[in-house]
């Protein structure tokens, strides 16, 4: 099988970049440690590159877009139809993953990996359908044990593609009405933490909504029984299609030390899953940011990362991780282009 | 006195403006206020410049470099020429914030107001020496009120000389050993904290520096009795030439509805100031991080600024203003360029 041989070749960090990284920080103009946690990013970069002055000059967002079958329960503000009217509106630039993903001078991949709409081919949308939407995790699994693997491959597979393209760092997005309530449910899943405590109101539903959006997530839980030390047994039963492919382009990335910045909530649910399913995967993700959504904090806990930002987003699309791209970067640029205190001639701590 | 002139000059926020760009915001393909603290900006960038699309091209960082008199009490871990080895630095590219300005896509100026060493004239740099540093502020007034005044006016006309070049938007640096002293004393005179619960480790003391550098400032505030109300006799008496300048730089972009990203300590001292002494330009003043220095979380809490960063820096010199001009960006051309619901043919919420 492709995913486990993918699994197998992820490597440990870099520990001699890591360190040639950290002394020449040392060297800098600044005094030691000044610029915190771009610091460590640097240092954590050369690790996964294997590289003392990483590039992450090519950069990709790569956006996975899905329908649930669980939306028909009333979990979300928005009707399903507008997952594919988003797809559309990525294809023709107006969204705000577009927008901000511009700005970082990164390109943006769309992937149709289980939209309820049959597309006709349009340029720029990558079709990779593996079925019209998930089954409602409600009332029992909502993929097979194999549709899920089968959406895992599709992940790295488009990371695979993307890597022949060139790309130094990748970010992932998502889009999928109703798809906060798979990610709830595999946080509880995985934390063992309480419904309550991992759900929020996702794109803004009110009161009552969220009370029937918790029932049903508990209903699911109690329906599949998802075993939290079988990764893949938790995404198939109460997953997504595009939660199970940015899992699968993180653990590609992964091996073959591509950084991976991971967005929001739903990304978040990805990355616990490609943690499940490969340990060592862990170590190339950068948390981009601390979403509204309540559960996020326990899943990077869970993930022990740490997010760079923190801007009260909730939109998802990837648009938190591409507003990370430009400190990444900057961490780079720093370690590249600064001036060593011998350089300068500049006077070091007495 | 032209900078009274200059401090009647500053207007309101525009609410029109403001209302405008909210109401385009909501009619955003991206669900209401999913982006947060970018959404908000957006609307006070409107306000601030009188302009529903605000624009925020081209941007320049200020940083302004000066000597202390109370540095000779050992109150910083490097030695007090720095200061001009690091203005050299600035000229030559080398230290941090020309990375990071370079990266934002902004001009970098550098001001010797008051730098102890004498420089021949450098190209690039912009010499408004008000005196060679400023007195020991723990043996009494660390400037007259005369050199204060003097020394907000630089910081006036530079600011002014930098719009007349063409100027969206400025961050605020510095660049003095020694400087977190002052600011620590700024900012004990003007909340009333304990002096302990303000002062931090700077470019990094140790714990005896730590000791010896809160008894300076206790020092200072007994000696010089600085009137809390009286933003311009707190200034000249524990302030310094770097602070006056960077408050003077502050009042004049508000004057011009030029909003202002505000550093970490040292610029958030001069936030102080010039909020002290023109309350409207509060308004237009950004913060821009969190720093590590322990006082400025009180400091921005006192000037009711919430940070946009928080990164662990400790560096000065405007890196993290540096940083945070890519978010203010991202967050107006959200506003000019994502498609609305309209547009786009994507289904409203429910």
């Amino acid at each position: 099988m492709q995913l486990e041989e993918t699994i197998n070749a992820i490597q440990l960090l870099d520990e001699a970049a890591m360190q040639a990284a950290r002394r020449c920080q040392d060297t800098l103009t600044k005094p030691r440690g000044s610029l915190g946690r771009l610091e460590e990013l640097s240092i954590q970069l050369a690790g996964m590159k294997a590289d003392t002055f990483p590039a992450v000059e090519r950069k990709a967002v790569i956006v996975m877009a899905a329908d649930h079958g669980v939306a028909r329960e009333g979990v979300s503000a928005y009707p399903p139809e507008v997952t594919a009217q988003m797809v559309l509106n990525f294809l023709r630039g107006g969204a705000a993953i577009n927008v901000l993903a511009k700005q970082a001078g990164a390109r943006v991949t769309i992937v149709d990996i289980g939209v309820a709409v049959e597309f006709d081919p349009l340029p720029g949308l990558i079709r990779r359908k593996v079925m019209c939407g998930t089954r409602n995790q409600a009332e029992g699994p909502a993929m097979t044990r194999a549709e899920a693997q089968q959406a895992l491959q599709v992940g790295v597979e488009v990371l695979n593609e993307e890597a022949q393209r060139g790309l130094d760092i990748v970010a992932t997005g998502d889009m999928g009405i109703g798809n906060t309530t798979p990610s709830s449910a595999i946080a509880a899943a995985l934390t063992g933490l309480p419904v309550a405590q991992v759900v929020g109101r996702g794109t803004g539903i009110d009161d009552q909504s969220l009370e029937r959006k918790i029932k049903v997530i508990e209903r699911s839980l109690a329906v599949n029984r998802p075993d939290p030390n079988d990764a893949l047994d938790v995404l198939h039963k109460v997953g997504g299609l595009e939660i199970a492919g940015l899992a699968g382009v993180m653990i590609a990335a992964a091996s073959q030390r591509i950084p991976v910045v991971v967005d929001g909530f739903i990304s978040t649910a990805a990355a616990m899953i490609a943690a499940g399913l490969a340990p060592r995967a862990r170590d190339y993700l950068i948390a981009a940011h601390q979403s509204v959504e309540i559960g996020h904090q326990a899943m990077l806990r869970h993930l022990n990362l740490a997010p760079l930002l923190d801007l009260n987003l909730r939109l998802g699309e990837g648009t938190g991780a591409a507003l990370a791209f430009h400190l990444i970067e900057a961490s780079t640029r720093i370690l590249r282009e600064m001036a060593t205190f011998d350089e300068a001639g500049v006077s070091d701590k007495e």
